[in-house]
């Protein structure tokens, strides 16, 4: 069996090891820190992203790459492209890397998009913003993650807030570039995770219903009870991307629901937090499909076992016994040290009913003290 | 979270890490070998069950231990029990390991058994045979596993068939003991897997069908299509064991059925190959539940998610792609070396029906040209 490398050696790169080691691959990872928790399962390679004598190792222990982690400067990405086979491709992770890009290839594809702008100087956000208007977000283009590099401009800042925003991220122009967008007061969030094979075979999972709290995934419905044409027309644009990057692998599109009206927001080109619960409520889970995809065997079925929900669990762990005791509560910690507002691991409750669902999340929620995490879930369920 | 020790490094430790790693829970293993397949995947101590300096370094790095092999010598456990937690306790290992005592149980606990006699020289076994009548088998006390160390003693042998049984095995009686069983000529195999917590909960898995070949398991089938009664009889016994034993953990106990009639054959006290089909086919696999179990964490549910059905891939791993391709086909690769009649792997192939499962085994045994080996499982499914 050929062998994998990984990019990134945080949890993603810790659950694709898991999944890769029933299938005999020997996964090897790269990442910065010595304390990557994947390094609790498989080898480390511990060396910067752009460190040529740790990419040098790296290749040499493995068959394919991927990555955990897309933000990896891409004249490393192409090195590695020039010693071992690597996927996903250049042209997706670039795209990934680069919000305007993105967004330009989303409305390419036709995609419908909230309203942005391509951000260079005060000016241009001065103009943005009479153009868009507000609420919207300057974000940095490259390099944002779970919500940080974001200036919120919300009406009550009128004539100030561009001026705010820029006094905000001003600084990043020339390393990340700036991208203003419209803020879109959305229904509910919604993201479609699948998976592509280098034969074109292309399947999804169920699209999951998501809750963020500030910009960082708290919970997670699959499958999001959406009328079954919404369903197929968010599948649809999952797959016009997949096709056009000629994508291998597993990749997550996140998307916000207006009245019956789907904008994209933004897609990442890895295994997603909005897709953990496949781990044990689909048959083939995220990780495993995304080793298969990148190693060429053969896709496994996407189909939902019953209803999940994921909770995330953000800077330190609660005690999972109330988790444990449910019929379908299942752990996942992910061997991290604590820390604020750090994703550290999540529980997944699974049930063959919504009804048994609501009844597990709502003991969990009370065990835990977490009413508000589990109360948005809890409605829709229910509602 | 606890730290936990296994003794032994094969597949069933490398499951039950893999099992125990999204619980957040450390494991390390011990091993003769330095090639365990366990070390893959968890640190391994490398040494003798009886070599004190390495059950002292195992012991140092955990707080409790258990087992993936069970004829760990008496002496080591007692000694490990004295520094660290160790679940199953000495009483189930030592009935285990024993299959005289292990049937003295049975009896005593109202589990029929098959026609037994103690054998400690020639002449025991002469009266022995006359009284058991042929077929009969002639096994090995202690130490025995997947078949060896037994002799079948067929009527076609006549008057020389004790003779020839104490020819082979007759050597062994000092060091391991004999016992001669009746040959029960049964209708099918069955397994029951269960597990019991610190606190006395005591939950099954569904029995399963079981098919050997040669004394070592081809295929297993859940569930397995028994009558209701037939299944409680099953469980009933799974449990008295269970508390006779004040078990803790996984074990299972294998039966036969002839006639409506159930009769003990044997109990491991450990994770067992007829459940392997939890991985996929339970809300939790046995790896898990075991796991848990030994670290006093609430036992999940061992609800099954449809039908499964198991094949054991000895001496060599097939091709994936043929399972791979199926929709609810899983691989399990134990990355260990080709070696005649070694357990190398296994897959699991789910469906939600048992027609759907039909089809999928069908196309597997076909693919794989292994016709033989799933026909007897088509047979029943059909049936």
């Amino acid at each position: 069996m050929k062998r994998l490398g990984i990019l990134g050696g945080g949890q993603l790169a810790r659950m694709m090891a898991l999944a890769a080691a029933p299938l005999g691959v020997p996964v090897v990872a790269l990442d910065p820190s010595r304390e990557a928790c994947a390094g609790q399962v498989v080898p480390l390679v511990a060396g910067g992203y752009d460190d040529r004598a740790a990419l040098e190792e790296f290749a040499g222990r493995v068959d394919v790459a991927t990555f955990d982690f897309e933000n990896v400067p891409a004249g490393s990405g192409d090195w590695l492209r020039s010693h071992v086979e690597v996927h996903p491709g250049p042209g997706a992770l670039a795209t990934a890397q680069d919000r305007l890009s993105e967004k330009r290839l989303f409305r390419e594809l036709g995609i419908p998009v909230p309203a942005f702008a391509d951000i260079d100087c005060r000016d241009a956000l001065a103009r943005a913003v009479d153009e868009i208007g507000l609420p919207s977000i300057l974000k940095t283009r490259r390099l944002g993650y779970d919500g940080k590099g974001q200036f919120r401009l919300r009406p009550e800042m009128g004539a100030g807030a561009a001026e705010a925003a820029w006094d905000a991220l001003g600084a990043q122009v020339d390393r990340t570039g700036l991208i203003l967008e419209g803020f879109v007061p959305f229904d509910f969030e919604l993201s479609v995770v699948a998976v592509r094979s280098r034969d074109g075979d292309f399947r999804t999972w169920a699209p999951t219903r998501n809750w963020h709290v500030d910009g960082v995934l708290s919970a997670s419905l699959a499958p999001a009870g959406l009328d079954p044409e919404l369903e197929a027309r968010a599948i649809g644009h999952a797959r016009r991307l997949a096709e056009a990057l000629d994508y291998v692998g597993v990749f997550a599109l996140e998307l916000f629901c207006r009245d019956g009206e789907l904008l994209a927001n933004e897609m990442a080109p890895r295994v997603h937090n909005s897709g953990h619960w496949t781990i044990e409520g689909a048959e083939t889970s995220q990780f495993e499909n995304h080793v298969r995809a990148v190693l060429g065997l053969p896709l496994g079925s996407t189909a939902s076992l019953g209803h999940a929900c994921m909770l995330n669990w953000l800077g330190a762990m609660p005690d999972p016994a109330p988790v444990l005791a449910q019929p379908g509560g299942h752990w996942h910690d992910y061997g991290k040290s604590a820390r604020e507002g750090r994703k550290v691991g999540h529980a997944t409750l699974r049930a063959d009913s919504a009804g048994e669902l609501a009844s597990s999340l709502e003991a969990v929620g009370a065990a835990l003290d977490r009413h508000d995490q589990v109360a948005p879930v809890l409605e829709k369920l229910r509602g």
